[in-house]
């Protein structure tokens, strides 16, 4: 296989595992060339925050302006705040109940209109536009993944709708190809008698990590993927579900390490416990780990 | 625009709105090209019975040979009859979920694999295999929407695993375009420690009809079509829903009039109470409906 494949990929035992996979992949049958990426921290930047709480934060922000008595509620004055010991102090759970009331009876278009008028502007820590806090190593794992007619799901611990507002543009992923966690949807008429699906509190199921993702991958996308992709212990049991059902296979985890270029820290799940150190599980399940300080030549699209 | 379009279509108003539809959509972002059809009674037969229940009585009957006591419950034994006013009497929802239950414990793939084993082989009454049972005219609509890069989903009330075991070779569409009524899953592990989904009891949610399909397709494939098809009150939120987000949009109503070449009935949804006629919504709602008897140069792909 040719030296110029994966070109941000540094040559090595990563890369090498990426090349033989995709060799042998070329047998599959097509139904069977299905591919799951996890999105915070596997295709883009999860800290210092979630881009989602950025977005979270700037709904807030402009209601607050409207409407000051906002800050009087605990949960959205610790956001206000940026606080963090506040948050977890309240619990994460709490305070991303108290934002999804924020867009009660808003309409889906509403939403990502939203989400897409934030993405446009929005600029991450590390000096660069948030859409462009994607790593470029994959992006052309997923474009030789496509090359070779495989499908590319995203499926992302992240909220559905906010990740989709921008899945086709960062990614090439169109909206059905994006599982996430489900806000509650309330189902009504307009004054005209149209059908129309408003914003309701909450969620509408459970948070999309752990078990949930495989259920979400069987409910929503019909099939199972022979690679996956994630960086935490919310991704453990996708990646145990990709290689769990014959070869080949590739369960890829992203390692954070490296503090010069992105950040060091060990990846955890949003909502999810965690039993055993996920790196510990990549290297007893004889997982593909990639060090982003070892593996990855460039990490953003404009790098060098 | 051509002639030659649409050929199982006759020339008439039909055919005039479909190829008026199809011209505007050139317009359309692609984003926007999104249309959504209804599987039974829509895309293919769904007399005398629904072909997913042809399917049941199918394991069933293998069922029954190996452990002939199942033919002691009154739900089992009113289908091995064939008896519509036992299993009215029973109520369908108690006879599916005693027939979901043969199911309990198996994986998906083994679920796929049955109902691909039972679609080989299973012929209509109509006198033509259970896979050639489908509309000649849909098939070259969902054709030419291809080509104008328009996404085709199925939204179905039917079983979302079954419809999705020939989805793509029947209609060339993938398992994630696939929306139905869901099983119940449950996760676990195997003996060696590696993940499992089987069958659970039950539904994993509602059945898919009414506003249940709007809120699927928001859920599930993330947005709004801008053409819809269907036959049936399960489907007339579905349509009113393509047709309320502004123009060009396409609700399309197949009314089985043709006594001669399939069947002539009044089409009704499996578990959803009718509050309207749907010929009477589509007539009042602007909504193209679609005679057989008239419309219909050919019905089935073999047709002369």
């Amino acid at each position: 296989m040719s030296d110029d494949l994966l070109p941000s990929w540094r040559p090595g035992a990563t890369r090498d595992a990426l090349l033989r996979f995709l060799e042998e992949s070329i047998e599959l049958p097509a139904e069977r060339r299905f591919a799951c990426f996890d999105n915070d921290g596997t295709l883009w930047v999860e800290r210092p925050t979630y881009i989602q709480l950025d977005f979270f934060v700037d709904v807030l922000r402009e209601r607050v302006a409207a409407e000051p008595s906002l800050r009087d509620r605990a949960e959205l004055a610790a956001v206000l705040a940026g606080d963090p010991a506040q948050i977890d102090a309240i619990g994460l759970e709490r305070v991303v109940g108290a934002l999804l009331e924020l867009f009660v009876g808003m309409t889906p278009e509403e939403v990502t209109l939203r989400s897409r008028a934030f993405m446009s502007t929005a600029q991450h820590p590390l000096g660069r536009p948030a859409r462009s806090a994607v790593y470029q190593p994959m992006l052309e794992l997923i474009d030789e993944l496509r090359r070779r007619e495989f499908t590319v799901a995203i499926v992302s611990g992240g909220g559905v709708e906010f990740v989709r507002s921008v899945s086709q543009e960062l990614y090439g992923v169109p909206p059905e190809l994006v599982v996430g966690t489900q806000p509650a949807y309330e189902f009504g008429r307009d004054a005209t008698g149209r059908p129309r699906l408003t914003r309701a509190p909450g969620l509408g199921g459970t948070p999309n990590e752990g078990p949930a993702k495989i259920a979400a991958i069987q409910s929503q996308l019909g099939r199972r993927p022979v690679l996956a992709a994630g960086n935490s212990a919310g991704d453990r049991e996708m990646l145990e579900w990709a290689c769990g059902g014959g070869e080949p296979c590739l369960a890829i985890l992203v390692d954070h390490d490296d503090a010069d270029r992105e950040y060091r820290y060990a990846s955890q799940a949003a909502t999810f416990a965690e039993t055993e150190g996920i790196l510990d599980v990549a290297a007893r399940s004889g997982w593909t780990t990639v060090s982003m300080a070892r593996d990855w030549r460039r990490i953003f699209p404009d790098d060098r």
